[in-house]
């Protein structure tokens, strides 16, 4: 990964990035590539809890608070390029116009690698819309005959899927585990900008050391102490086996 | 790949791994890398019926004749380092002994990559022992407790499968595709050493198109005319997305 | 097969019926069944590239070219009844009143076999789409309840799935494999119809004939030479094994 | 299970509550359980098959008539309440309002279990969508930030799936089987409300014996004479094994 | 089928063909076809509980008495060319003379199709083995290369499975279902002859006119009363849809 | 569970009960269960790698020190009934003299529920023999035509298959979710027995940790900190819903 890659991650809500690929995003902006990040809800109906246990919240509230998490954790993990879109979550819901902004965002980004949510989550219906949204969008964004406005067709990205919470039921495979050793202490500090989740935060700093634990027993190579796993939609295509 | 890279093959019959991984293994030998080819039976009694259509026919001579054409196809290929472990075929059968030569060897060539069967062949019931046979095999060479004279524990391999014949309903993934352009020359020249098989000279030779195919339309990349499919036994574990 | 045969086939863009099905479908119309095709997009958007890449090209123009390649390829299938219903593809959307049409094209026609895009389709959403449409209609044609006027219900079709492009990561089982030796060279020239895809002439001649060595080896039976594949979504019922 | 148990069944037509768990539902009935009942339609279109055969016959009448028999037969089962929502089957739809409705009623109900159509049912579009929509609503009525006047947020319910008409070609899998000899001639006198399906009593009444042979040999107790059995959404999770 | 059908049952024990198969052997055999049939053990250890309640019960016995059972069921059901290789059952082991034997007996039969086990069997090891035993058999006999005096080489039989008792834990699909309504007298005559095992003769009539539901509902042909259903190794092969 | 409950536990080798069902262990026994831990080998081979580092280390050395382990552990567990068979591992292999002794052992604690590894383990041959083994043999154990001098026929038990190292490559699905927040403790207490590996203390708790987050989340209830997860081989089969 240099300047030359391009890395699109797409997140149904607000944290879902730093969960589950924020030492991953780290890895590419300390190497230099282009990383952009879209957000597509502030979580707001779905995965904000704490926040609506507050006397008089209100989703305004609600969603400035999350946008500074969101914010801050950004800055953790050193990523410039990010935007909200700011949908209504718990259902999300895609439609044409939604579908078309997707595809501009693709050609406009011509993203080498996709990293958003696998096909299953057993306990999250917006992680599997996004899921199939982004693999869609993925396909029209190379289509001639899908005409835009200023656009040109991209070429097809290869797309990764984040681990899904119970990965198990989710019926998730890590097909690509992804050393993030050099940059687990930037995600540390991601997901510390999301205080009301501790429970998240020990979560999933004991799945990074899983991963690497894994790493480590598939490879032989025990330098990697922090991972993060990824399913993949298409195989892996190159000149040697990897 | 280069001369630090160590590749072991194991073929169940005398030309599985031609058909199955010939462009491969050429371009491995062609890069520099360290080929190792164990090939552990003629298939005398499974994979040589023109053969047995000759009047008076003998095993020593349908062996005899079968070592030429390894030779000849192992040469086209650029593989100096091969050995005929000559096991009967139809049925194969593993015992303590024959796994622990296995052992010896891996221990031995001490492997990056082992490619061989993958765990389900429709039509085939070598080829499924075979796979559990180099699978355990690579595990217990890993294992310090498996003691062996004048051997040391190799680092686990990452292990690859042949696709087989019927690929779907041997329910085979293509995990892997590796771009055999460069290589597919003598790919076919080593086929043509199997004269007597024409129909499957003529199939490998569709498949590896067919595989081609499939190479650039999921990676864009429109150089990759001919591959080979494979499936894979753990996850990659790696420094970034490939 | 004979002339109290319906067959329906439900093709999702302009020439999937051609690649997929060809073969099968100018057997049937060659042995004097009744073959009712319906086209339901003219792929003008996902699958028209070739065309867009002309200067100036309009959308009236690629349906107008397509409209002329369906029906060369229909006449070299010998298919006289087809209808072209003109949907957006990518994404096709299917609604209530689509349902409805479909539901009484199926009464109409009163098919004991339906071939149609299967269930899973790696890198193709609208022929995911229309599976669902196609089973879903199949099975309302056969509610006494689903009320149209001039209509009665039909009779339970046994459905067929096409051969994806990507067969083995689109999950496709090849349940039925059908000889079409006899009709391959009517196949060919109907696939000669798409001049602009000349790769996908050459993969789906490529595929009969692998196809072709299968039904050989999974049969016993040397005739056949050219086969095309699909799955099934019921089971055979029957008198005998088959 | 006690007056301190709350179970929320949701059937997608008139009859699936009675074929698919009514031994289980007179069992939590007579054992003092809280049970609440919703069928979503009356199947008038889908499952009303003998009903208009009749000549000349209305919706309104089909609706009058399934009304009667579901009255009827949850009063065999001791389902005292029960709501019929009236929605269009076949195909059945749902759209956010019907969620909210559903969110809504689960927040009151409370269940500690919801029993309803599992994810596929090979031959029934319109289980397949309840599936969904009842799962979906069971995730959002836990969730604090999916407000709605006067309800508070649910626990998480377990959830259950009916066997479907054909299990194995639908991937269903008996997860739990519950025995209700005890209540089976309840679940007769229920099943006999629909007296034009009699095919579908004497199919339910032999899958309940089938599945009670299944439960003494999975447990050897022989107590058991019928049973029913179902899918589930999530893993058992307790205090010992069971 | 007819006098040129030629149809080989391999039953692990004594009444497997009988519960699994028996109205379609007695079709078979109604229509002319040359049945065989090979039983591999008297299930004196596994299947044959009731027995071994009597006091003093010895071995031979019990073989016996299980010799008796099968010469009237198989009269039952018109088979006449029989043979009991009494193996040891739980566990029933098979090693190169055995499957040698089998082997021979397919050259001698030379089957359009076989009937065994399917590879699955939540409760039964046996049927495992044995399926695995029939499949690899069934491959030699094809092989030009397994030499065996005074054979020749068969044809590749099409294979087809068993319903195993717990069907859906056991991974069964019906991809066949045979209509056996115009012998299913005969098959309860035959299961008749097994006095002993009253739940399974009970169970094994429950479930053939469930599978007789099941093949109306997937055919639409209301004639099918009772029916059996297997599973299949290999897709069907073909001149059209069946 | 209480002093009437038999619960029977059958690791392969000399640490897996430890780390895989250490604290569902001393849950039974606190609670006054009847608790049979059968351990076959020592793991000299296949899981001794830090012992065979040691100069001039011998076998019987290996077997010492891991005794004093075993020991130590079950001790920290309370389990004071257990039996170590000093089988070899890697491989692992099972003959009929050693499935009646399991057999037998099955009849002597006439276990309700067996608790041993499930079928598929990625990373280790032995696991997946020792599976198969203890699935034979407690139908073997059901079976009153297999007899045995001394023994009368158990009741099937049901079986329960541990969490393996890496359990998606491994299909494990957790079906079963025991909390053990009250033998925490305990198990931290039996896994520092085996002190050489740290790693997997680490990894074990790592992982009580996370399925305690997903016993909280399918259940809702907060109690649970910590649990271990299990597959099971057939369906749960009671009274109600659990």
């Amino acid at each position: 990964m240099d300047h030359n890659t391009n890395l699109l991650v797409v997140s149904a809500h607000a944290a879902d990035f730093v969960w589950r690929a924020g030492g991953t995003i780290a890895k590419y902006v300390k190497h230099g590539a282009n990383v952009s990040l879209v957000i597509l809800s502030y979580g707001a109906r779905g995965e904000s809890n704490d926040l609506w246990n507050i006397e008089g919240q209100t989703l305004e509230n609600v969603k400035a608070h999350r946008h500074g998490e969101v914010e801050a954790a950004a800055k953790c993990l050193g990523v410039e390029n990010f935007e909200i879109w700011d949908y209504q979550d718990y259902h999300m819901e895609i439609n044409s116009e939604r579908m078309d902004r997707l595809v501009q965002k693709i050609r406009e980004v011509r993203p080498h690698h996709i990293v958003s949510h696998g096909p299953r989550d057993a306990f999250n219906p917006d992680h599997e819309a996004v899921s199939k949204f982004v693999f869609d969008a993925s396909v029209l964004s190379t289509s001639n005959g899908v005409r835009m406005e200023g656009t040109k067709t991209a070429k097809q990205a290869s797309l990764f899927g984040f681990e899904p919470h119970q990965s198990e039921i989710s019926d998730f495979k890590p097909e690509v585990i992804i050393d993030i050793t050099e940059t687990y202490e930037q995600k540390q500090a991601a997901m510390n900008c999301f205080k009301a989740q501790k429970h998240l935060i020990d979560y999933y700093g004991a799945k990074a050391a899983l991963r690497g634990n894994h790493a480590r027993r598939c490879s032989g190579n025990n330098t990697y102490q922090y991972a993060e796993a990824f399913s993949r939609s298409f195989p892996y295509v190159g000149g040697e086996f990897v």
